[in-house]
């Protein structure tokens, strides 16, 4: 037989698999994020989706973005917060966050824990979209959710 | 703004989230099965993809079968094992199993705890196909499989 069977083996706590690259989240400089790793799971092409596992650092957070590709989340490890649109939500493992088209959203970890997610993408996507000066100004005129972002 | 951001709190142990319904694995009497449920958790169709939660319950096991679509599994609760091919792997929280195109595959909870997991697959996907008697002669010729197999 051809194929291989593949049972990936976790490193949790660590927050990492046996044979999955720890990548960095994006590119420096490229957008606003602190202590970020991205690790691709499966991104099998007969899928026509990719499920990804992000690991946000004790204190740091992922980019302030919204983009036209929907994300389906389960909380895997640790909690923390996330916005959507303009409702801020606490989160802990095995909560789903279902982020719709074209909303804002940023998830950040507790300052004494890590927030460790599943994200799963279609392989086919738009690039992600940052606020600009007008969006932020309508983003902030919300107290909780102007207490909340990080840009 | 019209959508509904949406977060899904867990009830694990338990196994099951709110607002997401507890559904039979499959018709009974389609396909041999003992004690699993099933839960679909996204299936947005935007995503090209579906999210799957699947419980097989102490002693139980999935059906034991294959067809054209991918499997992409992350074990969530508790431990087993899982027929991949020709091989049995013993599972357990957050491995990974990536199960290809038209490979026999079946999965079985220990008999003292839940085996739990993730399921990712196509939107558009074949119905899986059962053994038939050549089939189950095959996969008996090796004796670890055919320890394992529940037909």
């Amino acid at each position: 037989m051809t194929y291989a069977p593949k049972v990936h083996r976790p490193r949790i706590p660590g927050g990492h698999w046996d044979d999955v690259a720890l990548l960095a989240y994006k590119q420096v400089g490229s957008a606003p994020f602190r202590d970020v790793t991205r690790q691709v799971l499966f991104d099998d092409p007969a899928l026509g989706c990719e499920l990804r596992y992000f690991e946000v650092a004790p204190g740091g957070h992922s980019t302030l973005e919204r983009h036209e590709h929907v994300h389906a989340v389960m909380i895997l490890r640790g909690h923390g917060r996330c916005l959507v649109g303009e409702q801020v939500f606490e989160v802990a493992e095995q909560d789903l966050v279902h982020i719709p088209a074209m909303i804002w959203h940023q998830f950040r970890a507790a300052e004494d824990a890590p927030l460790g997610f599943l994200c799963m993408v279609n392989t086919v996507r738009d690039r992600p979209r940052l606020p600009d000066d007008a969006d932020l100004v309508a983003l902030r005129s919300l107290p909780e959710v102007a207490e909340f972002i990080r840009t």
